[in-house]
């Protein structure tokens, strides 16, 4: 395939891509090997894709051209984030204790996405157990940022939501415990979706009721998230928390009328530092949301007990899942991680249980901020993307950072809030950064959520600015 | 009223009373004064309602007589459980600590019910902060068996079924951890349902994710029950664990055809010492199923884990819940009470992390017990009703008890399947002691478990014998 070609297709939405499929206007064999052809080309610069699967990748493509279609997702390649398991391809989780693991079995949302018709490609980057927001391991090193190579592209999901932007593939699966789906996409221009927990089953799963965990879906477009999205969401007997929704009802994101929407819109959520650099491109997003017709106020939901919420929930988490292969190997784990599982081990058990009271009542207090307003604009990130060679941002905006959890206060605190978060394009700064604008609407609300995200995006279209190689 | 008249009025069904009084065939007054006439002559030798406000029910039936017909449960009297809080009236959680607490506000199952229509006309009892299925306090005294008033009435709902039993009320709400719901049901030849977690939001709460206790109905039919669960059950958005079926829909209990139904009958759960006595009268129970025509075999689901975490969870949460208070004043708390907060105490986080990830085991493992069969059938409690003086049964079959847990396993070993559970009547030994049988489908069948229990109950009637006073 001529290279022209092959970015044609590469660069198409995965909502036409995925038309063009089932129609069998072009071929899967065509998609797939035009994708294959730009990793070839463009991921040497990006390294977010980190297994590569070719020749699986073709044969899979001509048993969906010789077969039925099967599902929405039909024909489009995929690569899976790294910490997501997939039967018979390597799935490190970033971490060299599992450079060699191949897993019996694909997980649920894996399963869900392959059994839509998707073709799996090969797996993205992440941090080290997807630890931080920053995408670098011992393993693979850093994925780039394709708006400048010299940056972060965010993390968990770096490796998606930089797959994404450099027009490597056309969907991207994700998760998101403190931001890990959403700030990759703010870095990356790209739309980054943490669904209310429940909606995409967790599955497997060694706490069957953790609220703050969650899958999601990532693409270029709203539209690209909602239909990977009506893939991957819906219940499933296994997990207690699933959502009764069918995943279809998610498909097609409807226009809605945007006026006498009640918006808050939330600069720092409540007096976090935020780079200037993002204040000044996100200056301009109520204002789109004022000429749709909606009333835009100032307004933060209470806030003030999700620090110690979630920081407790998640240390005490890390030390239950990692703890025991930290005391055998404490040398396989990075400085960030070590220290994560120490604060866990410092934790008491009431700690714990004040911090579920303290989930509890910020929880309700969210509830009670969408009976006053419709929806809760804020930053996603604090800062613009950083130096790639960085752990993490050391400051911002005269604040210093003590772990590299600080940096992502925007992006956790808005986790507590058991509600549907989604990161969308937002525009750049003066130097040419994407910044992504945080849309929150009440739990359970996540098509409501998709609808003002792509009533934002079809306002905009910071989104159509793509990188170049 | 004569006390003939009063008497007949109360034996009625809460369904056919509630019809009654919807269609004024008779007057909320009428109704009320008949239970409140009784109570006086009652209640004394059971001790079931502690807290009455005869004035305030007489004026509330009096509005409902005046007023419009305001929802299914218009005009029934109904004392509430006491751990439950009750505006304006005094609740004391069988604690001394409490025993002048009045609060301010209603909690969520009470606030339904009353908007359901029902007359608030006082409080049951329950043992200490409701833990154990024995119902005695300092405040209060034991509360005892109908059938037999030197016995218990089980607990921690014991209050509610021996109000049902003795006809001082129709229907009465409950709540349960480990068996609250369907152990005094099963003392007393009542009918108590343990819903799927969710179905009744728990509001408020400080542990808006905890997956193991639920308020529930109870009555002494299953329709009764099912008529109450309608106003209680449905989401709230407040409840992240809300199951979205709005109430309505468990309001009528229809026949269903038992022929074919795959029904697996477990006499001692999977190893669980029962007294004889009790294995005697449910030997007849899954005989009433093969008449029915379904498919009965022996068969237990994997259970193995769920002493562990259910004592693990439990005990974590009795420090968590009531660690403080017992650190100021330890002497205000019964032994058992004490001894629970000190096993809480000593555990480790690790230990909880380490019961969190059993009991996803043991909840997965329900999952697949029930994609092979449609009914679990078991005994509620593993003996019959004891001596009111006993803290708990010593031993069981021969086998010794250690602590006022130990005799519960067969009602909070379920509990951890995360399932509907229902306790009906099953008959009686030959002493004249109520024995009930557990009924329990998959997680969230909720209508199908009543509809299951009613199938039991009309082939078999137990619940028709009444206690004699």
């Amino acid at each position: 395939m001529e290279t022209r070609d092959a970015d044609e297709l590469c660069a198409l939405d995965a909502t036409d891509l995925a038309r063009r499929l089932r129609a069998r206007e072009i071929s899967a064999r065509d998609v797939v090997d035009a994708h294959l052809d730009r990793i070839d080309r463009v991921n040497p610069q990006v390294n977010a894709i980190i297994t590569l699967d070719a020749e699986g990748a073709r044969a899979a493509a001509k048993a969906a051209d010789d077969g039925p279609v099967t599902g929405p997702l039909h024909g489009l390649p995929i690569a899976f984030k790294d910490t997501h398991d997939t039967a018979g391809m390597r799935t490190t989780y970033g971490s060299p204790l599992h450079a060699d693991n191949v897993p019996a079995e694909d997980e649920l949302v894996v399963a869900r996405i392959r059994a839509a018709g998707a073709i799996r490609i090969g797996k993205t980057n992440v941090p080290e157990f997807a630890a931080g927001s920053h995408t670098f391991n011992t393993l693979f090193g850093a994925t780039r940022n394709p708006y400048d190579r010299g940056r972060s592209a965010g993390g968990s999901s770096g490796g998606a939501a930089a797959s994404l932007a450099a027009r490597l593939q056309p969907i991207a699966d994700g998760s998101d415990l403190g931001g890990s789906l959403r700030n990759p996409a703010a870095f990356c221009n790209v739309v980054g979706f943490r669904p209310t927990p429940g909606r995409v089953p967790a599955l497997p799963s060694d706490n069957l009721w953790d609220p703050l965990g969650t899958s999601g879906p990532m693409g270029r477009t709203v539209a690209d998230v909602a239909l990977l999205f009506s893939a991957i969401a819906g219940p499933d007997p296994r997990a207690p928390l699933s959502l009764e929704t069918p995943g279809d009802a998610f498909r097609t994101v409807t226009e809605i009328d945007l006026r006498g929407l009640r918006v808050a819109w939330s600069p720092t959520l409540g007096g976090l530092p935020i780079d200037p650099a993002v204040s000044a491109v996100l200056a301009a997003a109520p204002t789109v949301f004022t000429e749709l017709g909606a009333l835009v106020e100032e307004a933060t939901p209470d806030l003030s007990e999700a620090e110690f919420a979630f920081r407790t929930l998640r240390a005490n988490a890390f030390d239950v899942g990692f703890g025991a292969s930290f005391d055998e190997r404490p040398d396989a784990f990075k400085p960030a991680l070590a220290w994560n599982i120490e604060q866990g081990r410092a934790l008491t058990r009431s700690d714990v249980g004040r911090a579920v009271a303290a989930h509890s009542r910020v929880y309700q207090a969210g509830i009670r901020f969408f009976d006053e307003y419709d929806v809760l604009l804020a930053p996603v990130t604090q800062v613009v993307p950083f130096d790639v060679d960085d752990e993490y941002p050391r400051e911002i905006a005269g604040e210093e950072m003590h772990s590299y959890l600080d940096w992502m206060r925007a992006a956790y605190h808005v986790t507590t809030l058991g509600a549907p978060a989604i990161s969308v394009p937002a525009g750049f700064t003066p130097e040419g950064l994407p910044v992504g604008l945080q849309i929150v609407t009440k739990p359970r609300s996540d098509l409501f959520t998709l609808q003002v995200a792509s009533a934002f995006e079809a306002a905009t279209h910071h989104g159509r600015r793509t990188p170049t190689f």
